[in-house]
């Protein structure tokens, strides 16, 4: 399996992310702090530290929040500790420590450490995975134990982790006296098999491979722990919610052929495999991910890299569904989705799993998070009406980014996005580097024959070009760098000779060996495409997305005016314009199409009036920061 | 105001509604009876018979069904009634009588008759007018009462009825003493003038003004009467069902401007409006449903006539928001609007009554029951994809009509729309006749300067060509003929010889005098017309929906193959060939167009391939008749 480059072997220093990251350092950051301690008037509370304090015993009160309220410190801690990597803050580590110190409080002797049943009453725990999220929230610190250890070696969160591991796998397992179950919102799998990485403790790996094949077997453990309850059974129930393939246990994992239920459970279930799958070398799990992620890419994944079709559930529906107004895709499933892609491509290495990373990262992640850094959108739909969004009590989607939820979920995962981003960059394996995406920073990767140090300088996603210079080679070094799928004829130099490479599986190679200074330089022209979706998705017949590079564009209402839908695309050559003074700088597309006027009829005969219009669209990631209007990705082609 | 002739003076022999109304009387009537009965296995159990001889203390039992199941009953037998005027059944009317005296058994001393408060405690009966449906069940009754007189003569329901009506007028009023209370759920205005029409007892049109006035008035009664339940004020909670609005009652009804709320509520209030500002000749109040109307039919109207553009509240939504597969659109809500455009057309007659009138009789109220009149559509979407109505839990659109339904409204609404047809054809004043419909028919019409005979003989839906034939001419009469707006150049010819008329208010007037054996002939080219919307309803920019004179026309998945999405229009002459084989005889329209092809893809760049497709389309009112599939009104417009 491929190990990418850890994290503090990273620096970023990219036009395009860096202002983004430092956002999120700067404003989400102390911001986030701030929501989990109810300093922020205005936003609904959250109640996060404050009931890890009552659990302590440090003051009196009682639980706030959802039963995973205290994810959010995890998804905090584990992107502030990412953010050190990348930018060492003493300040912000002690505040991290503090937090720790608070948990390790909290935590009981056995090892427990979930606030809401420390305070509501610790018999009950482990009495209902189904819903009550325990096993989610660990899985959440587990992650954020590995990241802070990852990059500072404290060794305190993950000791605690360690102990709350020890617990669950004492109480679950295939063994006599142990629990068969599992949970019913996936993520520990991913936690405990990062946990087993970091700590080389196998128990770890092999309780999350049971918690992935216990999946879905029957007699089904939500029915038995629902009747131990005293309740009636879920698979009795009627309300899909209620259903197993919600949770992803209608059946074996292994048996599991398309993406269903809840989109966040879906991803992360789906990084668990891969993860677990990768480490234990079992082909029959990473197939049955591979499998998986083939039916979201082909036919349940919006052009943005979006998913989760129906707000039901906050869902996957169905092969083809993506209406594009009425779409969940929520922040987070878009992030398990690159969460699961990385993994399947460290596992076999292809160039469209980093095409996805790519898509997700560059549209569907980054709109979930205002330019300024402080506001948020749960559901990223690809086209809004405002006033349908506001007067439609069935649409359920915001017409704008909201300053914090009462299921705060998505905003720390956009912040672990960004300031673990170079988790996503680079592999290695053994002498191979994999540039997967070109993001200009400086970085070292341990290969077999040594270390290689590097830096990337990269001018996307606004120019197909990126230079990758070798500052210290390692000896038996070679270089794969993935080749996107939106790119054309390309070009190669090294050194400044132009050289020929095949693609394989998404990449071309390069073997070496490199000598200081080299430098690799890569030429992918950047056109602006029409993109078509196909003929089985109902939504989009006669209907054109424009993208450049990796970016999706769309049409605001800031740039075009209202009733977007009147306009349509005509033939004809694109104009790019690079404005700087423009949403933190964007490259805006200009193209020529039509705006169709009617008389005041609500039905009329004859033809329609047709006016030459200009249409102007900026990359889908920034829309709405400029007030609240109308956006469309898909244009009528006229 | 004007007056329409009695239902008992219209014989209807109608080459396109004959069929209808006998299937009706055949199939829908003795069908319906078995369901309140509960003898029909597999269909919801109605238990509104049974409710009603539980009442009556004929047997034992709790009460079944909804809080307006009374209300089954009393649209069956007006539905039955009518039926009686145009086809005499002595069995029929032996079923309806034991109907009713098994209801005057209910009825308690003091005229109170709703079976779920006899049953359930009658000491609860109006403390809920917002939820519980008494007042809505009473007009009902009422409208029933009203139709067996009308048609039969017998006056035993319509004896009931008032007795009720006193009960009501005892407890609800301006008087000191009563209650100032007014319904959730209109239609108990409608009834109330109704029987002060059929009886001449002015306290129940008193009666009726003052509910529709009451209503939205503060202190809101809504509040008050779940203070005295006590329970919260609706008022105070968020969700939509228990805002004032969705009741019509944010604020008096002579300030409303737009329809809001639920949609068949809000039509029945502009029904009972009509109907009691016409008979007080109160312009304020018919001046505020006129323009409730208007902003119906120019702003929030599907061009099939149906109206609620969302199923959360069944209800209207706002301005323009029309969402052609996203709609509720209930066959009852289609029916209010009919019932209120021929009330308003009475008033001040304008031949833009007619229009609506027309336009939902042959779309969207026929589509609300299938051919062989056993299976209902709810819902009547404008656009159907079956996999995405049963499989997105968010949609709520039946793809096939049912068999019955555990709210059975819409069935015994079609039912009395078809056998009281003759309702909406012709209006009197004085000595003028107004043919606002073109049915084939013979009747009588009681002018000021005595009584006239003639015939009807139409060839529409599928040709633009009426003759009316005078019978027995009355000295005075004169005749006003309706020009539909879907009309072009007309002709029109009297005893053969072509006759310049103009048009004024949508009507040509014929002055008299007639003679026995006059023939007016009107001709009407009908032309396949493709209709756009207006540029402010978001979903039909670029595409067109094809009509046929008043006939809405739509691609089925069973002519067209699946995927209609892939169609698109191309000018180009329209073929029309009558198949008399099909859909119980339809004129079948060929449109030239294309289907679009592309590869297995998710999204691609490049040209999509487009294949020359004939596109066949049938009228909507027979579509969902040969098995599931694919349904779409709008069409895109290559």
């Amino acid at each position: 399996m491929l190990k990418p480059i850890p994290l503090k072997n990273i620096r970023i220093h990219d036009a395009f992310f860096s202002g983004r990251i430092e956002t999120a350092r700067r404003v989400a950051i102390p911001y986030m702090l701030d929501a989990l301690n109810d300093r922020i008037p205005g936003v609904p509370r959250s109640g996060c530290i404050a009931n890890f304090e009552i659990a302590a015993g440090r003051k009196k009160g009682s639980f706030t929040g959802f039963v995973f309220q205290d994810s959010d410190l995890w998804k905090w801690i584990e992107g502030a500790a990412y953010s050190l990597a990348g930018h060492p803050d003493p300040e912000l580590e002690k505040e991290i420590d503090r937090a720790i110190e608070l948990a390790g409080e909290a935590q009981l002797p056995d090892g427990y450490l979930d606030t809401y049943y420390i305070i509501n009453g610790i018999e009950k725990r482990f009495t209902n995975l189904k819903d009550h999220h325990e096993m989610y929230v660990a899985g959440h610190m587990f992650e954020a134990a590995c990241a802070y250890y990852e990059v500072t070696g404290k060794r305190a969160l993950l000791e605690i982790a360690c102990r709350f591991a020890d617990c669950i796998d004492a109480h679950f397992g295939p063994e006599e006296g142990k629990r068969r179950g599992y949970p019913g919102h996936e993520e520990i799998e991913l936690g405990l098999a990062r946990l087993a990485a970091d700590t080389g403790e196998p128990r770890y790996l092999k309780l999350a491979a049971f918690f992935l094949d216990e999946r879905g077997k029957q007699p089904y453990y939500f029915d038995r722990e629902a009747e131990e309850r005293g309740e009636k059974a879920p698979g009795e129930r009627k309300n899909q919610f209620q259903t197993y393939s919600y949770y992803q246990a209608d059946r074996p994992v292994r048996e599991q052929t398309a993406a269903v239920g809840h989109a966040v459970r879906q991803g992360y279930l789906l990084a668990g495999m891969a993860e677990v799958g990768g480490q234990t070398g079992d082909a029959g799990m990473t197939d049955a991910a591979r499998r998986i992620w083939e039916n979201i890419v082909s036919r349940q994944m919006y052009i943005t890299g979006g998913v989760g079709s129906t707000h039901e559930g906050e869902a996957y529906s169905f092969d083809y569904d993506l209406p594009p107004e009425r779409c969940y895709t929520e922040t987070c499933a878009a992030i398990s989705l690159a969460m699961t892609s990385v993994r399947l491509g460290r596992i076999a290495p292809h160039g469209k799993y980093g095409d996805i990373v790519e898509r997700t990262l560059y549209n569907g992640i980054l709109s979930g998070v205002s330019l300024d850094g402080t506001r948020y959108f749960y559901m990223n739909p690809l086209e809004v009406w405002p006033e349908r969004c506001e007067k439609r009590q069935d649409l359920r989607i915001d017409a704008e980014r909201q300053g914090w939820f009462g299921c705060a979920c998505c905003p720390p995962n956009v912040l672990r996005t960004l300031t673990g981003l170079g988790n996503y960059l680079f592999e290695t394996d053994g002498d191979t580097l994999y540039v997967d995406q070109y993001v200009s920073c400086s970085a070292e990767a341990e290969l077999e024959s040594g270390r290689l140090s590097f830096e990337v300088e990269s001018r996307m996603p606004w120019e197909g070009l990126a230079e990758i210079r070798i500052l210290r080679p390692a000896a038996g070094c070679r270089i794969r760098l993935r080749i996107p799928s939106w790119a054309g004829e390309r070009r190669l130099l090294v050194n400044g000779r132009e050289t020929e490479c095949e693609e394989k599986d998404g990449y071309i190679t390069l073997e070496g060996p490199f000598r200081e200074g080299d430098v690799i330089r890569l030429e992918l022209p950047m056109q602006v495409k029409l993109m078509h979706a196909a003929m089985h998705t109902p939504n989009y017949a006669g209907r054109r997305a424009v993208m450049k590079g990796p970016l999706v564009y769309c049409l605001e209402e800031a740039d075009n005016g209202k009733e977007l839908w009147n306009l349509s695309l005509e033939d004809g050559p694109a104009e790019v314009e690079h404005r700087a003074d423009l949403l933190n700088g964007v490259d805006v597309i200009r193209l020529r199409g039509q705006r169709e006027t009617t008389d005041e009829a609500l039905y009329a005969e004859g033809e329609v009036s047709r006016e030459p219009a200009e249409l102007t669209l900026v990359p889908y990631y920034a829309w709405g920061n400029r007030g609240k209007g109308e956006m469309a990705v898909w244009i009528r082609k006229a």
